[in-house]
């Protein structure tokens, strides 16, 4: 059996050869280190984009990144709740979790965000473990404020599972629960939950990904966008009263991670097709980054 | 700093002696061996079984043997339904899974049963991992009968997840959902992804905790409860008619983990108080055996 | 082929969960520690003692308690002395060892105690390997004293030899026997070098064997037995003259340990049946313990 | 320390995005294959082309593909041999070697072209080790023909020095040399070297470089560049005569590859840039690849 | 500090790397296999021979050699019984064994020869493990004849703890006693003993020490001395009659050794200084060699 | 088949065994350590003194030494120039190498000498690999002088190729050539190539092959040789100008060595047969010991 063809070296051909070539010294740099992503709820129902985000994952992981994936769900625990006529109530932008509350947080989290995710990226390969971070007692907890019920202050990373799934070659997809270690369970901000893990894992990057194009330095007028910041200038920012109460979170979840030994964090948009590739493979960077 | 005692020699010491003495030819039988365990959702509401249950599992892993537990749902499913005023639908003894179903059922499942389980065990010892059969698609399933919406059969399960946890000396907690590989979710019958994961395994036991004391000759008279049975046995009751709806799945799943392999499969009444150290440590036995 | 029970549910099946259950917390604890047991010779001529004995120490082998035994044979020495007519002569309680003492000293703590103990724990499971203090010179020894003759005084503990068998997962039975690493052969107290080889293992607990129910204050009144004792009161209590010379060379022993890192010693009355099971495992404990 | 940027999604990142896509894929397959690549002697005198061939071979080793490079040498050694006004002798295409030639061929191999493509490749990462067939006599050969002097027949391929450095991470780069394991050094043509190699190590893929497009089904028209040819259909036209005497030993190479579990053999043009990762990740293909 | 020297190179230099130079290839056939060694009673009490024995087994083993030295010790006994005024019986020469010589012979065995090898061995590194074929039930016996009281035949023997101490870099010393894994103890012909060991061991070399030169065709005349002689041979030389009481077990050992995969067998006269590193290291070798 | 003998124990025997026994001690000492045997070009000429280098090198590689062999070729390289009417120039003892004397340099040393080492190592067992210290960048130089060409300075000695190579049983044959990580290639001086490898790799010994019998107090009048001196003393006697051209890089590299952690350093005569295994395996020594 015998095919033939005239020509097959299109002039495109060497414009793929050199994006390949580009992303090469990155590789070199990010094998075998721990990456932790935090995805929020609200990009989870933008089809394309977690369309993008399973891709992006799948492809970091081939390349032999350790990728632990963390996520809230915020918008769809909002959605179960309105179905039930349920009110959320919130506390310094904490959602409170009354017994009722914390069950349906609980519910979605696992039993839906979480199960979804896992589900997509094994499409791609049987590599991803959805669970909680009751498992193992990985997120140890304690109640943070009488004023919110069951939600958590992360007391102790229990690492060693974690490390156990990804030396095994596993994504880890966490949902943001913890437990006491006495048979309770608490919700956790996405965030600072990510923030908590990537700096007790001794992550090289932890990655943020929301709905902004990163921090702007006056969120209002969203027109000077931060490309590079250091952890002092951000607190300098944050002083300053320079950010809203959806990115406060995301602040403290990026200065634990750095004063943890956490290389660099990215605040990236979500939405934007594949920005965790063109974020590792690409000379240019994207979103904002800071390091320590 | 001295402390002083008169006598400390009750003649109760020696009944505990003989007593631990008896477990001693089973614990030698039994270490590093992996056993399956099913528990139902009925039994999971009954506070004093699952202390009990919970204590005896962690009993059986700190003696080196290899637990997974598998378990189901279905009360509080019907009850999650019922707070929505949704009526589900049987076929064949089989829940039908629209898709507004699959999610409650997924929900409840994984974000409220596998999570109290997993929380309760690791109450004990941080050993419990909670995970559906999505995770790495470990129950790979395709769709079982149109009629019954997303409800799987099994068609492969992909062991090396699980074996690495036991190994890593973690219990796999997983709720009964399996995935066709490109993203959907299935419902399982609990017995028969217990069956299934005991073959695949080739556990040492298979042992299913139920509400009765075992297989009864006549379910409906309760009077000759079986001690011993063997497989082709089993199935000549089956022909005569002999089981119940409830105790279909069960039958199905025995046969399937001794056609795999499985020494010897157990239906037990998991509200009797620590049945499984009963069952893995005394002299007599319990419940129903059945072996190949 | 079917078999019947009426019920086999009785009331002593919830006493035996109970004990299983109090067992479970210290089977967690001793888990892969190594434990220093010693034995002396007038136990090892009770028969029953030694068959509980030899139970209690399988069933904590089995249950990964890494065990070493060290045992003695004064009486058995003294019989095969009178048997030749030989009278053995004593210097503060050490047996003096001229060559002719030496010589029936190791044909009997070898050939006869060390055999037969090796030999009743392999009916269980060939786990023990019977060896003395001399095999890669376990035991390194100098001379204690010129009056005393062949009668060493350990100087180094070789325990990488012990642990490669602890590790394989072998008792070790050790005859307190030592070298000068020159070929010469010491006698040791077996006491002493139980003491010695808990404490360079840096065992966990150094269990005694003795034909008392423990330490007694006083011991010629044998009125107030210790439940718990410090080292320094162990110590205070040596300086006002409370110990015999049998005991004399156990608080030694016990001092050594405990000053090397050993977390408990106790002195047991060896001739209580399965009275290892019932200091390991029940709440109460038994004989007396001392802790640093 | 802040700065700033307008914006830096630019249409060209979704462009690249795309491309690092279409190698996800191909990455997956070839993540931790071996694959022997073989280099002629006149590509290596091609600056660009050896820039281009040193960056494709860093990207695919550190994508974890077990890379061998097998190199010859002919023009440098005909080039070394002009300036001492020796002419070589040829017989069958297989260059005479007589002592003096066979001792310019292994100082030109061995002290240069291999040096010179070792220290090309470390450039990148300290990851190539230069060594010729007769390190651990990793080519084994007797005496081709006595007509051709200190040419070798390969015999036997000692593929376990070479196994262990793919296992601990280098790229071996092969002169083509072999040795009878008697200190005699022989010639081998580097094609039929890398045939051999391949097959010896159950390689997943067999690329020779040279200096056409591929297999051409008349060669001298350049008219039908064969796309995917067979091994059957490959013998046939080397029957119907269609190969010249530089693509006969590639033939017998590829040939020789395939029939010991090969998967596929490349013949590509060395000088078109990045000519490897288009080969690789690219869904085009280029070249003639030949399957079994 | 400077030391002079006017000439060190004499011509013994030469010498001495010539017997290097030839010990060369049996250094590179011997390193990394097993050899058991069988040393008699007797050859213990030559002060000379035994000195040279243990100077042999050091460098044996320090060459990589897995030596396991197997030792019997009948004069001893005999002696020993002497003292007691006991009479030894013999049947078919094997000795009786009633329980008190079986005490006794134990004791000898075990606490004297068996002390005393590993002692001496011990002097030159800390390598020499002093077990009898009790320990972990390593030589599993049954009676061999009723009227030879406590004479065991080996039924199987556990070479897993032997392959343990081998690997760990040790010498197991073993004395010929075994046991029928209920607690009884057997005395063992020491010949037979070491052929069991050497053919479950899979040995290279059985060496028996004994004191003649080695097999005689008539060993009443001791005129014709066996160089080399195959199994076959050997077993019609002992349907002629050839061999002595002695003799018999010795060859019974060799056959089964042979049968059982070991390439040669070597019968030595033990009274030969360094006789062992003659047999290994020299190219004539010395004594009887049996192949199969 | 019986082959007799009549006496094969010649008086000889005993000196065999005597000298073997000496080598013992040495034995035990060095088996495991790392040897850095540096020989020069001119004794490579020696076919008798080759051969007697390669036999000792297997054997104390077969007993275990890992070993390092670094070689030059400063006389083959000059032959090699003289053949091209190229007259070398030499800079403080240093060989100038433009670009042509490099590229003859190289060509030599790897392409002739290395590969000839290799391959006579390689008769006696597959055990050689031949590289250059540019492979993996193993000695990376920059620089030494402008005046020099490409002459090089190490500054790093990249070990972990080579540990790799010595543990997985190979003897790594070096040819001194650097690189500087760019691709450029440097001749090294093998004397102090050798002593940066010795302590770089922690060395036992450093031996430095010549065709001096060691060093002389007074060069000129070769009257006083040395036969231990310390490295203190040794930087004395090169204050005094007692070290020629040739000794001078030798010095340098000893003093690099012992500075380093090198236990000891021996200059010997590489004529002088097997003059290896005399200094490691004979109690006098050879040549000229320092020592730190």
């Amino acid at each position: 059996v015998i095919r033939y063809c005239e020509s097959r070296l299109t002039p495109e051909a060497s414009a793929k050869a050199s994006i390949l070539l580009e992303a090469l010294p990155y590789l070199r740099r990010f094998s075998g280190k721990i990456v932790v992503v935090k995805v929020g709820g609200e990009i989870l129902r933008d089809k394309e984009a977690v369309t993008a985000l399973i891709e992006d994952l799948s492809l970091l992981h081939l390349n032999g990144i350790k990728i632990l994936l963390c996520h809230g769900g915020g918008p769809q625990i909002s959605e179960a709740m309105a179905r039930l006529n349920l009110v959320p109530h919130f506390v310094d932008g904490q959602r409170v979790n009354d017994p009722e509350t914390l069950e349906i947080s609980a519910n979605v989290l696992i039993g839906d965000v979480n199960r979804n995710l896992t589900n997509l990226l094994n499409v791609k390969a049987p590599i991803a473990l959805g669970i909680s971070g009751c498992s193992a007692n990985i997120l140890l907890c304690k109640e943070r404020d009488p004023r919110l019920g069951a939600v958590g202050a992360i007391e102790l990373v229990r690492t060693e599972p974690l490390l156990k799934m990804l030396d095994n070659g596993y994504i880890p997809v966490i949902a943001s629960l913890g437990t006491d270690g006495c048979g309770r369970t608490f919700a956790l901000n996405a965030d600072i939950a990510a923030g908590e893990l990537a700096g007790a894992l001794r992550a090289e990057k932890l990655v943020i990904l929301t709905n902004t194009e990163g921090i702007y330095e006056d969120p209002s007028l969203k027109t000077r966008l931060i490309s590079e910041i250091d952890a002092t200038s951000l607190i300098s920012l944050g002083e300053k009263g320079a950010f809203t109460d959806g990115m406060l979170p995301k602040v403290e979840s990026i200065l634990t991670a750095l004063s943890n030994g956490v290389m660099s964090a990215h605040v990236l948009n979500g939405r934007v097709n594949h920005v965790l590739l063109l974020e590792f493979f690409t000379r240019a960077g994207i979103g904002t980054m800071i390091y320590p």
